[in-house]
């Protein structure tokens, strides 16, 4: 059976690429404040960088925002990444950047939303509720969640980086407890992590913990991560393995086509010095 | 200014009430499979215990599942529970259960869809991404948050209550470290607390390190929590502070009104017993 992380990385080595595209509609970058602008400012989006992107990842906030159009608009964007999977003949993977952490019937029911009322592949989830929070969504054949595990964001500090005593008596960063317990998770490799581009050495620790899983990385361009260093601590052994996420960056460029293009290389020069340093001078492996 | 815990406060005094009623439609609870029947079972349940309730807690996830009917249908029974306050001449606050937690223009928008689109007084949030993903909603005049702290599921254990070194040096499980936070951040009197009933001896802690704080307790009924255990625990020294959520167990009640006030009753005769404790015999201090 296909997992998530086999669909990722098919897409990842038929694209040749680890960027994942934000889909932010952030008011302040429509034409009107409403959810058709949301719309447009999506496929628009979607349409020009879809040859680049390994993924999407629709933000749910900047659609509630307009309620029930605001809905809308969020299933026709994933719609229109289907359209353009099928034009492409390669399945673009779409995360929900949602962030959800509930229990019980409640998380089937948010598992439901993002799954099959929404069609979306996969969804970034809070470990704050622990593993029964997550389990409603790791039943699904071939979706996938992302577990938050260090954000970027300077506040990530307040619980993510406080020493916790672990069961075994070791003392580590909450962040780095959260990626074992996501490793434990991952029995049907569909479980990520979200680990912010502003803290690359804590990336570095994260990828030690969980080597095989993948991760996605937000962060880079606009909140000010450095590219080229989240790499170099974040990708797995084979040189993949990491989703690198770029959203106003790209939609703000003159050209988003050429901006994602450009984006997408970068990322493959440092794969390529990665590949060959791992490999000694063979070809990328993914 | 009115502030989020004085409204709340008001509401509770004119309702001689410490019952939060969960709007939970499950699809199981529904007569079909649809938003027009999820609407439905909210408006007939808000109509029925509206004179009861100290607030209504509807849960984002049972709407979201019908995409954007669902969505409409959780801003019209928001709308039923302003028509039901009209009518009663006392505003009932509406605490949407979301569990959000995202970071800058993303929390705005997440505030901003509770808040202006949905109407919302207060919402529920993750604590996991900190303080900068809590602020964006604590600059609304009259509305609230209510943090995770100890949630009443198993799978808590995960996070919450690993050990953690504070600041100071101290070792303190992490629901308690986050509600040290949580008092931090109330500083406009609008920053709850989530804690299960399920487990009565942390939220004794919990209330005792933050002593003036409105604790959201859900977990009675269904769940096993024991109401008289969590209401000793958790009232504040006025005997008030504390909202009991009750969802499935009224609205699966054959008479979802009676059942209400019954549950009123028993909250009210433990507040009693408490305020005769703590004043030597007089009255409600509520």
């Amino acid at each position: 059976m296909k997992t998530f992380a086999s669909i990722l990385q098919k897409r990842v080595s038929e694209s040749a690429s680890l960027l994942c595209v934000g889909l932010d509609p952030h008011v302040a970058d429509l034409q009107s404040a409403d959810a058709d602008s949301a719309l447009e400012f999506c496929r628009r989006l979607v349409r020009l960088t879809a040859p680049h992107a390994a993924a999407f990842k629709p933000n749910a906030a900047f659609f509630e925002v307009f309620g029930a159009p605001g809905w809308s608009a969020l299933r026709k964007t994933i719609e229109t990444i289907r359209e353009e999977s099928t034009r492409l003949g390669s399945h673009i993977p779409v995360i929900l950047d949602a962030k959800r952490g509930d229990i019980a019937t409640t998380a089937e029911a948010y598992a439901r939303a993002a799954f099959e009322t929404l069609g979306a592949d996969a969804i970034t989830l809070s470990p704050y509720m622990g593993h029964d929070s997550i389990e409603p969504f790791l039943g699904y054949p071939e979706r996938g969640v992302f577990v938050l595990c260090k954000t970027s964001n300077s506040g990530s500090a307040d619980l993510q980086d406080v020493e916790v005593r672990a069961s075994d008596g070791e003392s580590l960063p909450l962040f780095l407890h959260v990626a074992r317990l996501a490793r434990g998770w991952n029995r049907r490799d569909n479980v990520g992590l979200v680990v912010g581009a502003t803290y690359p050495a804590m990336l570095a620790s994260i990828r030690r913990a969980a080597p095989d899983q993948w991760i996605l990385v937000p962060g880079v361009g606009t909140q000010g991560g450095d590219l080229e260093s989240a790499l170099r601590a974040g990708l797995r052994a084979d040189a993949s393995g990491l989703l690198i996420n770029i959203s106003r960056t790209i939609a703000r460029s003159a050209d988003p086509a050429k901006a994602a293009e450009e984006w997408r290389e970068r990322i493959e020069l440092v794969r390529e010095q990665r590949a060959s340093t791992v490999s000694g001078g063979h070809s990328d492996p993914a």
